[in-house]
């Protein structure tokens, strides 16, 4: 770890493995990403994902209040965008992931993903191989984030 | 492969090369990635895009009648995000993408995307080494997904 | 480079780092980036993003005008998608990034970064080892594209 002007925090690694991953039909994708994470013995990962979801739990983080505010949908959406990385939290392979759902018509709901129930899902996950990347938490927003120290 | 509790079907791969691209205007998005895909002889891949494009088709999934429903875009719009794989399907290289489009005011489409007409655009493409990926129609859902027998 | 059919230029890169990068509260994540590349002495890199703004600009390019139109986002906002790319212009690192932002009620506005004031922000950036790769200024779009010749 090295912290400059350009940043609070810089971990770096070695790509390790990359995964190509199908998830189940009617799983959870966060809790599939964490049971991926902690069955590979990956401890900091980043990924990607396209499918389309059954429902979803999305979230948007009050800044000020420092909490999420949690917004449903309850209906099929298109999984347009699945951004994400595990790190260890508590000690644990924890995932961060954000997305964009869309409807029928193409509209759009987005946000930090709490929940997203698997219609069909394709992971591209990259473990990496490098320094301990834990989560603690952060005064000033609330949130536990990646440790500078 | 190995399918466990977290997945469907899990790929291992190395990454082989690393492809920042630039895409030929007036060209199609979906048609130039399975086109890089085939001259590269890449079987297994992933990628990321940006960029603008002059007119969009995007698709979202009837999840009950199995079928594609399309979205028209037909004017200009950012690429505001747009991820993608390449895997085989009937022994040749198949692109899955799916977009978020943005309109002057910002506002935003989303889904499958089926047709994309390149203003510019710029791809990192990951060349990925390891095990052949083919997709097999899949009952439960329609549509055809990657193979974990 | 090799220009086929496929691509107005392709360029073939090694992975050299991978960096997991908690950028600064407050800072601009344009510029964060920019001084990322520059400390790092990257020339060609991508990433992608997760977190949360305090505020944004995004552009959308008027493709018969060749401007860029701004989008002011004036409140805080979830970073639903970011993705992006290093490559140099005028000798200098320069990062072309797009973006999804979602609002508390899900709602989106994506278009090109120009501007991203951090909440709290995620970034796993790839070092690309390879040719330079140069943004040239291109007549048919009006833009700084990566150099075919």
């Amino acid at each position: 770890m090295k912290a400059g002007p350009e940043s609070a925090g810089l971990f770096e690694y070695n790509t390790s493995k990359e995964l190509l991953v199908r998830l189940r039909h009617g799983a959870d994708l966060v809790q599939s990403i964490t049971e991926l994470a902690r069955s590979k013995g990956v401890e900091a990962g980043s990924f990607t994902a396209i499918g389309a979801l059954k429902s979803a739990k999305l979230g948007c983080y009050d800044q000020r209040g420092h909490e999420y505010r949690e917004i449903r949908i309850d209906s099929a959406c298109e999984l347009a965008s699945c951004t994400g990385n595990v790190s260890l939290k508590d000690g644990e392979p924890f995932a961060h992931i954000h997305a964009v759902v869309a409807d029928e018509a193409g509209n759009t709901k987005a946000g930090h993903l709490l929940e997203g129930i698997v219609f069909a899902a394709e992971v591209h996950f990259r473990q990496l191989e490098g320094p301990k990347l834990e989560r603690k938490y952060d005064d000033v927003t609330g949130l536990s984030l990646w440790n500078a120290e």
